[in-house]
């Protein structure tokens, strides 16, 4: 089992309104997942809102994580930023306080060309030595990968896994061998976007980026467990019964939605960065049903 | 004639690999535009690549640019930012220091909804006392304003006009009677998008928020010249002669393609921040090819 692949938990990042994070609700929350079976925690994802947190304070994240997970769980990190020049610098903080790997998206203001993700990426992996997993995130980032440009990326050193957004369901057996035509053997293909992540599993996918494992990771790990014994129909109903918490995360953003859960289940009080709101109370309550009806509050 | 009307010249603000403004650089781009008949100066707009340029060196920028302007042309400045609170500092620093009006994006990672963009623009009005300008500008910040929201923000003390990116000329009618139908009379109505705005100002618009007047702005005001003296067929005349230029700028962006105009006439050297590439040579020498048919160099 190499490192990106199986389940990667998405926690947020617990932070006060001036963007400043709190280390004891971090490790309220790390504490779920240390233990679990989960085969890595995605800190400072996009969940973990690491685009609003300076390099100060992801730099004390990743202090509390690596304090908290204690070696037990690889820690793949959020390190991307707009300038190229800055996501070095992170990717040099992260290898050198000791996280496992890099989750690398290709933030954008100006619409960015393939050449200039290429030199971004190969640049990022040259100067700082950390293993990175291409982020592939159109919904955040308005960039498209193409398989042209995952497999030359997969070509560079230390560019190692990619994480797309899983497809629609009728969709990914082709995604999948488009990306695997295009990228050297044993390159891990990974994909987040939680309602269509089992599926994405049943059809070969080798690791689930989740963000609902950032808070139950049972939930996640019985449905990547169901798959791994071959037992497609037993996924598909445990993925069904999560439906209507699929449903909030599509209507309101996981981000939303999963702070939403840590404060209505005490785990933290945070809120969002601004300009980001906490859910207005009507889709709170619906978050308090969907949990209740799960058994998972 | 009110602030932020007539033409607006965005010029781009030089800066070495670091991040670090070029005051020298930034003052002979400036000089071309102090004198020139110009309403305003955008600085620090996505020309000038305000979202890669941190809090000091925006500061510094800004510091350049009011001495160089002396107060002889008012200056427009970009003061957004992904997190309220920084955009917030952004605008109090742009009030301090003098100047005129700010800009502002909804510059995005997370996408927002129409809630969380009024409440930012509200908080940055409200805690700046900076008069804003609402920046739609869907090509970079993937949040689009629609005239209700504008309606809605028109009405908040402070914030004072609205830039549209301007749409295909058979379009452009129509989307000026729905966002005068939300504003209050006298609410500015400008354009960016440099190869639709003469249709636009024929149309209506109030201003032309321009990137090539940011080097040329004597192409920008012959337009809008003529376009006041209601001779829309000169100002179709001329806005056809630059033809050239508006198709690269489809191309290439036309950030991208001011950054070369700037190298290829000698006024300064400076590469866009990275990840951003200067142009490969080929679309290069398209551009001092067009240069030279249009006599700009």
């Amino acid at each position: 089992m190499t490192l990106l692949t199986g389940l990667s938990a998405f926690p947020i990042t617990p932070a006060d309104a001036e963007g400043r994070v709190d280390p004891g609700a971090l490790r309220v929350l790390l504490a779920r997942l240390v233990g679990s079976g989960v085969d890595s925690i995605g800190l400072l994802g996009s969940t973990g809102t690491y685009a609003y947190l300076s390099r100060a304070e992801r730099r004390r994240a990743l202090e509390t994580a690596l304090d908290a997970t204690a070696g037990r769980v690889p820690l793949l990190v959020g390190v991307g930023a707009l300038r190229t020049d800055e996501a070095v610098r992170l990717a040099q903080d992260a290898k050198g306080m000791g996280a496992a790997a890099g989750l690398l998206a290709p933030v954008s203001y100006t619409p960015l060309t393939d050449d200039e993700v290429f030199e971004h990426f190969a640049t990022v992996a040259r100067e700082s030595g950390l293993p990175l997993c291409i982020y592939d995130n159109p919904g955040t980032t308005h960039f498209r990968f193409g398989p042209d440009l995952v497999g030359r990326l997969a070509r560079v050193p230390g560019i190692v896994a990619v994480k797309s957004p899983a497809p629609e369901p009728e969709g990914v057996a082709a995604h999948l061998a488009a990306l695997r035509a295009a990228v050297p053997e044993g390159f891990p293909l990974g994909y987040s976007g939680d309602w269509h992540a089992a599926e994405a599993l049943i059809a070969g996918g080798d690791a689930w980026y989740s963000v609902v494992a950032g808070l139950f990771p049972e939930a996640g790990l019985a449905i990547l467990r169901a798959v791994r014994a071959g037992d497609a129909a037993e996924a598909r109903r445990l993925d069904a019964r999560m439906r209507p918490l699929w449903d909030l995360f599509r209507a309101f953003s996981s981000l939303r939605v999963v702070y939403a859960c840590a404060d209505l289940m005490g785990l933290c009080h945070a809120a969002p960065p601004r300009p980001i709101l906490p859910l207005p109370e009507a889709a709170r309550q619906r978050v308090a049903g969907a949990l209740r009806a799960l058994d998972l509050s």
